[in-house]
């Protein structure tokens, strides 16, 4: 489908992509760049790529679509090295969790005659680095993708044709809907997550370790998340600060009226609220974004 | 071990004790009494024990064991109905998540001769009843008990040795520091996730149905403890309240600060916390207290 897909960071999402586009031929070639001759070596062990190259401008030489799949923080860096070098009619897209600020920031680097369609595959683990991808990531997950009204239609739809073909479901959306949706989706259960943890972090020795035996009552859920990659975290919250304050807002909000149930002993509120948060798991795994599985299916016994 | 054990509630963790003890061989009969006759008849075909009741007082009658597995709401009310018919030299126990509010109201009721010994597996799923149950529960898992300095120590070790064939590692510890250990471990997780999912409940429904599609970045892991009963939770939040309200209070006032960090673009501070928190699922991976495997090993694809 792509001449020469040239990826830009190659670790847990960028290298998804590229056993993906392998597994389904979607690119004749694949070129390979990151910052880190280790990182580019492992990418070349596990033969995720055809071409590899720590120059970045030599990667996009002659590429007909291009993937930044690196924190959003260093994306400005990475246009200046590629921008004299993109192929006119090539599409610049990303996977960056924020759109709004990093497109405000990119887009007077774009030459013209290049298509800039900036993308969010909602879909990850954890894990970090080229060894953590695997090409079923983006099966059955969304992809957001959040292009300019006047981009190219035609170019838009070879993206979402892509994501298509990796498995995903393809939304068009405005980059600002995206950041809030995405700032309670995503950057809220991060932010509070990595706050839980750190609190436990804070206690003396002692207590510490005890929390960590009998985590399997609610806490280890929360590391799960705040095991993500600390970079990608921070460059996240410093590109969608007002998005991730506004919902975080909210979430005090409603936290102060749950704590002052505590405080006064409010049982049937707080059985009114537990209740109806049931639903929306409910709904989640209808929509097939969650296994039904208890405990997430882990592993018993 | 036991002649007869009596579970009152037969939910997930009672479903799990009596499946348990039934594979072992640690109890020669085992009674199921519970509230509802359809709940006794779920467990009844189930074949979970070898007699069954709605009446409490008959279930306890010559047992040896006596295991609470109620919501910690309705003990007062059970052992109104119970505490005139158990046995001489019985060992009263229970599972519930709260120990020294409850201990406090429990033990007045308490006959003489009879040994009190309270009990907590750290262990469960968000699914509740008799179905839900499975025998490996406690494998590998924390339980925790508190009995009184002045409870007969060969009972203490009966129980201990009990709640070890079933699987778990099991700790002696006082109530007050139990429920202060379990406050930050389970109980403000689980409020922090009925809270976010609330915030979502709120959200209006074009948002709500995005945030649902999505989920799969983030939010999806809180709405997984959020589904989890609302009566047992309300009772956890209304018996251990002094603790959770210390807890919580830790939790807001490092919130404070990361959302600080956040409004005035702290990357480095960011940075600092979001990597000293990955250390915490690490040790929690290495108790064998987690699995391994990426985003829980939820299916992929
Ligand atoms: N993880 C998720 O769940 C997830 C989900 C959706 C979207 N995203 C987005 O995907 C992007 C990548 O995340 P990831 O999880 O794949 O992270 P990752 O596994 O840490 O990989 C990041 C990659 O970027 C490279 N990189 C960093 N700085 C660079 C630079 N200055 N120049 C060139 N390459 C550089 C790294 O290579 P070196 O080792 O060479 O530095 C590494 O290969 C982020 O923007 C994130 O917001 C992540
Ligand atoms: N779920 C967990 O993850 C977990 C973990 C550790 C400890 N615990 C503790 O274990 C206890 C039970 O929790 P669970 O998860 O097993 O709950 P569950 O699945 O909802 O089961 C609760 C059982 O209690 C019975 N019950 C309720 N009110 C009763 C009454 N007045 N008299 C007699 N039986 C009554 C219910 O029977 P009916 O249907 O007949 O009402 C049901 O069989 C709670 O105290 C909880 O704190 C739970």
């Amino acid at each position: 489908m792509f001449e020469k897909l040239t990826l830009i960071g190659i670790g847990l999402i960028g290298s998804s992509i590229a056993r993906a586009v392998k597994l389904k031929g979607l690119a004749k070639t694949i070129a390979i760049t990151t910052r880190k001759s280790a990182t580019l070596e492992e990418a070349r062990a596990l033969g995720l790529g055809d071409s590899y190259t720590l120059d970045a401008a030599e990667a996009v030489e002659g590429a007909d679509l291009v993937i930044l799949c690196t924190p959003v923080g260093v994306y400005a860096e990475v246009m200046q090295q590629i921008s004299g070098h993109l192929a006119p009619g090539a599409i610049l897209s990303d996977v960056g969790s924020v759109k709004g600020q990093v497109m405000k920031a990119l887009e007077p680097m774009v030459p013209a005659g290049v298509h800039f369609i900036p993308g969010h595959p909602i879909a990850g683990t954890e894990h970090s680095g080229p060894s953590a991808g695997f090409p079923d990531l983006f099966v059955g997950r969304w992809c957001v993708l959040t292009p300019k009204p006047e981009v190219d239609a035609v170019a838009v739809d070879r993206l979402v044709s892509f994501w298509g073909a990796l498995g995903s479901n393809v939304e068009v959306m405005d980059a600002a809907h995206h950041d809030l949706v995405l700032a309670i989706t995503s950057h809220v259960p991060h932010l509070i997550a990595y706050n839980i943890v750190g609190t436990v972090a804070d206690l003396e020795a002692a207590t510490q370790s005890e929390v960590i035996k009998f985590s399997a009552s609610g806490f280890r859920d929360f590391t799960r998340i705040a095991a993500s990659d600390p970079v990608m975290w921070r460059d996240v919250f410093l590109t969608n600060r007002e998005a991730v304050l506004e919902m975080l807002g909210r979430f005090l909000e409603d936290l102060s009226s749950l704590q002052r149930m505590v405080r006064v002993g409010d049982g049937e509120g707080m059985q009114a609220l537990f209740t109806r948060t049931r639903a929306i798991r409910r709904s989640i795994i209808t929509a097939g974004q969650e296994t039904a599985a208890p405990d997430f299916g882990r592993p018993h016994g």
